[in-house]
């Protein structure tokens, strides 16, 4: 197959690296430098402290993207697709798939002409080290649903993917973003301003209390069904990386811009469109937008 | 006059050495071996960095207190206030001083048989650097209203008390206390889990959101008539303080119990009483005690 990977952060090169292990993999960076280093060297991968194999993908920046490869990858932040999704539209010819958080960039994904779209939710954990180096530290799964179309290369995409980088084909788009979007607005904010790991909000009894009606406010918000079914995940998921610093902990801490806009800022917007009040979420909105202030007024 | 004074922290030893300049002054401690070194040493207080002349006072544990000094003021925190409240009733015969932050105490001086009793806000601010030195390092007032009897006496220690640290006397007591309890209540916990100093709560955009929402909540809970005093008297504060941490904010970074049942945990059994919704005092009392808790497991 051949894929177009749009994105050089920690989750376009993960991708990039293990789809390219059997594939022609094209990635589109931000700049020129970055796409120049990776034709250089390879894509490098550290898993398990242990540099694995170099995979050879080609690199170009992102204004050469055509958009005719079988299948793109949209591998930036919600935040960044603002600025991209024209260029997309006005090229892209073939079936793509959206890897970001959130739920706020659906209504754009209405405006694709292309015929399939798909969207995705990535539960790996991984870190770039440098432009041609991703570090994957947490093995997980990666989640794909039909936004619009037919889903026959997705199910392909589950049988080409190497082994450690599974696909799981799911039935409903928006449950499996949704299910994603609860997780992200509990622990990510939560974590980021308690400077806590995941599985300090389930083991100390009073950040649980939070936890728990943060939780309350999002399945108040988004008019949830099957409210159990979202807690136990959302504590699984708690369980499982325990040991782990969420990614906005790691981006409050490193200065760097959050997702809070794609996670919490969506669900801020959906409760005044809906007159409901949302006091913690709209606490912890501010809370995150102050630290991000914070670092812009420093 | 003859004042006892109880508490040998940073309020009980600035306390002592003012009111020890002109007065026969007694501070009893809690320990034996703090009495033993202000003995030795007298009472040293460093104000812009100068340490200034040592006074000397008498200085005894505090199971030497016989109650029978003209004033003793108890300058402990609230909650180590129960230890000592039914030994304070027992011996207590002349005016006593509270100057505890918050109002859950109110409701234990009811039982004192004592005929003065007297409530104080102190609006200083004071670092103990050991057990016999005091940074005084905010300038500012003592308030104090009668809560039980006649106000002569405090109105004698206006008169008795030296330049630098004056004392107001207050018409109303539980206005007084309450303006304090509402500043306490969105300054500290606010600082202390944004990790900020007091002046960012009203310059930061993203934060003075948050500010005027834990204030709306501290007015809904009270029941406050003028509401616009309130807020003007917290932000008059907060812009005074903006280059100060708060104590709650140096409390927790220093890893000691904080006041936080004084003051979010009054307001919270409040919120219960009345059945109204505070989600916000809820999760800041919540992130406060889960701090506290942290520490405790370490």
């Amino acid at each position: 197959m051949k894929i177009g990977i749009i994105g050089g952060g920690s989750i376009g090169l993960l991708f990039s690296y293990y789809l390219g292990m059997e594939n022609d993999v094209s990635l589109f960076t931000r700049t020129r430098e970055q796409a120049d280093l990776i034709n250089e060297h390879g894509l490098h991968l550290i898993k398990r402290g242990i540099e694995q194999d170099t995979v050879q993908v080609t690199a170009a920046p992102f204004q050469e993207w055509k958009g005719n490869d079988d299948l793109t990858v949209v591998a930036v932040k919600q935040y960044q697709l603002d600025d991209l999704i024209s260029d997309i539209r006005d090229k892209a010819k073939r079936s793509i798939l959206f890897l970001q958080n959130g739920y706020g960039h659906i209504k754009l994904l209405s405006e694709l002409e292309t015929a399939e779209v798909y969207v995705g939710s990535v539960e790996h954990g991984a870190v770039r080290k440098n432009g041609f180096t991703v570090q994957h530290n947490g093995m997980g799964v990666t989640r794909t649903a039909v936004f619009k179309g037919e889903a026959a290369l997705l199910g392909e995409l589950s049988t080409i993917a190497p082994s450690g980088f599974p696909f799981i084909l799911e039935p409903d788009f928006k449950e499996m973003l949704i299910k994603k979007l609860v997780v992200n607005s509990v622990i990510n904010p939560l974590t980021a301003i308690l400077k806590v790991k995941n599985g300090e909000l389930i083991h100390n009894p009073f950040y649980y209390e939070i936890f728990k009606r943060m939780f309350d406010e999002c399945v108040y918000v988004l008019d949830l069904p099957n409210r159990a079914q979202y807690f136990q995940n959302l504590r699984a998921v708690c369980e499982k990386t325990a040991n782990n610093h969420s990614s906005m902990y790691k981006d409050i801490e490193n200065g760097r811009q959050t997702e809070i806009d794609a996670i919490l800022g969506y669900l801020l917007e959906l409760s005044r469109s809906k007159n409901k009040k949302a006091p913690l979420i709209h606490n912890y909105y501010h809370c995150i937008k102050g630290k991000e202030h914070e670092r812009e007024g420093a």
